[in-house]
């Protein structure tokens, strides 16, 4: 992580600079990149810097950036339109609100003002890029780029072309988002939810099954996960995990295991739905582990904890 | 971990010495207890305890155990007869191979000669108790106690009460455990798969079916999990993940990513099944990344992580 190695003579934009595009900003600029953030709200863009700075000092303090923190936040600097944004930009990361229409007007403004050879990346995390991005002048520089949050932190990346992405865009992207550090994953053909929301979606839906049905609270499937299967995962993902538990690897696994899988699976093939009752009573469990008024608290827990997590991945040979 | 604090005045009992016995008969003798090891192979038992000295070791140089290796593995004492395993002992857990019927023909045996008030944990992973365990003088006595591997290092443990296990043996199981420092999750009624291979299943059928549509590669797929959902999921769980993950808490997530979620099920919703075609193909793209010939080295380096990721997480304050 942090091994930095971007063309820096170029700056790049944020465009949408709520909690994604703000993450974004941190990543750019702790690359060594002049960062313009464009937010179409202007407070939303200039309460962005203070908090970057939060941030960068966290970073600092648990080793994750060299740096003095304050000379990684001056690199971010706020830009009053989408035409000062994108001014001689490499590259702009458009993180605004998920929906087709808002992504789509953005394109047609982009395109309407931005250099030839930009590169933009869209934070979108389940709209294909098809569906806003297309028939545009800048449409073969465009694809999506979608993070997981915080981006300065979990280094995944879900590279996914529209149909008029070119090849030089994507691999201008992968070769980018390497330089800042990002872990790399190319989504090869446009899909609903991406590789990510997929894989969450599927774990989540048996989940909420399990709960429903009186199997197993919340918490007791958050330890199963956490204290089980989590510990694998996080560091080698599901395949090379199976791939290593069984004497002949993965197809000796497949043929143990993919009956008891496909009659899992069978069992939940009308399933699905998640409705209010359903919605109140997983609620209602997580209220016993967390209060509504902690959420807050708890998620300075655990962005804490992604620092750590960050750390040692850092220190990790092999990765 | 490894704050252990059981009654280490009676002996335990391991039946079936195999990896995930063997591996038992470490987070026992670790905690202070006196552990007979059996195994209807007698080699088998005989080879354990060589294998158990060397992950002591491995242990002792993490850290992750203060005693002398030699100590504990002092404590593992071989049986030559199930009786001699049984006799006296506090609690037994049965790690034989994962068919119904060797489980029951255990459990008529163990019936023959077991005290009155030993208590069985098995480690199937997925065959339920009842379908092995009913109608026997030890019944109420009997539950799943189901690890992943290897318990000494990965804490989780699926308690699984049958149809006719005793409240007070799944309290007694619930409290053995927890002295061992093993994090228990009580699955409430009898499911195939029971909690944790099913949200194995779930995430693994997904990515079975984007490797197979040319979606994504294994190794991708991989990195989409380890270097992103994973990481939350090795120290929260897949619901306060989300819990966290709207400003309004789960219900909140539920209502802006449930439709979304359901759409991607049911594009899943007639499917499964992995074919030899599949298993061919996704063992070709495992090879790309690791040599059949390599699996043994890379298990090794697995083992390595997992006791750095103990190491770690016996540190982290708040767990």
């Amino acid at each position: 992580m942090n091994q930095s190695q971007v063309d820096t003579s170029k700056p790049v934009a944020v465009i949408g600079a709520g909690l994604v595009g703000a993450g974004w900003a941190i990543a750019f600029a702790r690359a060594g990149l002049t960062v313009r953030v464009y937010d179409a709200t202007a407070q939303v863009a200039s309460d962005a810097i203070p908090w970057a700075g939060e941030q960068l000092t966290a970073l600092h303090r648990h080793g994750l950036i060299a740096e003095p923190p304050e000379d990684v936040k001056a690199r971010l600097v706020i830009a009053h339109s989408l035409e000062q944004a994108l001014d001689g930009a490499a590259y702009a990361q458009e993180s605004v609100l998920e929906r087709a229409e808002i992504k789509r007007k953005l394109m047609t403004d982009i395109d309407a003002v931005a250099d030839a050879d930009i590169i933009i990346g869209s934070s979108s995390s389940g709209i294909q890029a098809s569906m806003f991005a297309n028939d545009l002048r800048i449409s073969p520089r465009v694809l999506i780029a979608h993070p997981v949050n915080p981006p300065y932190l979990v280094p995944v990346v879900e590279l996914v072309p529209s149909t008029q992405t070119s090849q030089k865009t994507i691999q201008f992207t992968d070769t980018f988002m390497q330089g800042l550090g990002q872990s790399v994953v190319h989504v090869r053909k446009e899909i609903e939810g991406f590789v990510l929301n997929r894989l969450q979606a599927a774990l989540l839906r048996e989940a909420w099954a399990l709960q429903r049905d009186g199997i197993a609270t919340c918490e007791d499937i958050d330890k199963t996960v956490r204290d089980g299967l989590g510990w694998r995962w996080s560091f080698m993902g599901p395949f090379e995990t199976i791939d290593l538990n069984a004497p002949g690897g993965v197809a000796d696994y497949a043929n143990r295991f993919g009956p008891l899988y496909h009659s899992i699976a069978r069992s939940r093939a009308a399933d699905g739905h998640w409705d209010a009752e359903l919605i109140e009573s997983v609620e209602r469990d997580r209220r016993q582990y967390l209060n509504a008024a902690d959420l807050g608290k708890r998620r300075e827990w655990r962005d804490e904890r992604l620092m750590e997590f960050a750390v040692q991945r850092s220190k990790s040979a092999d990765r």
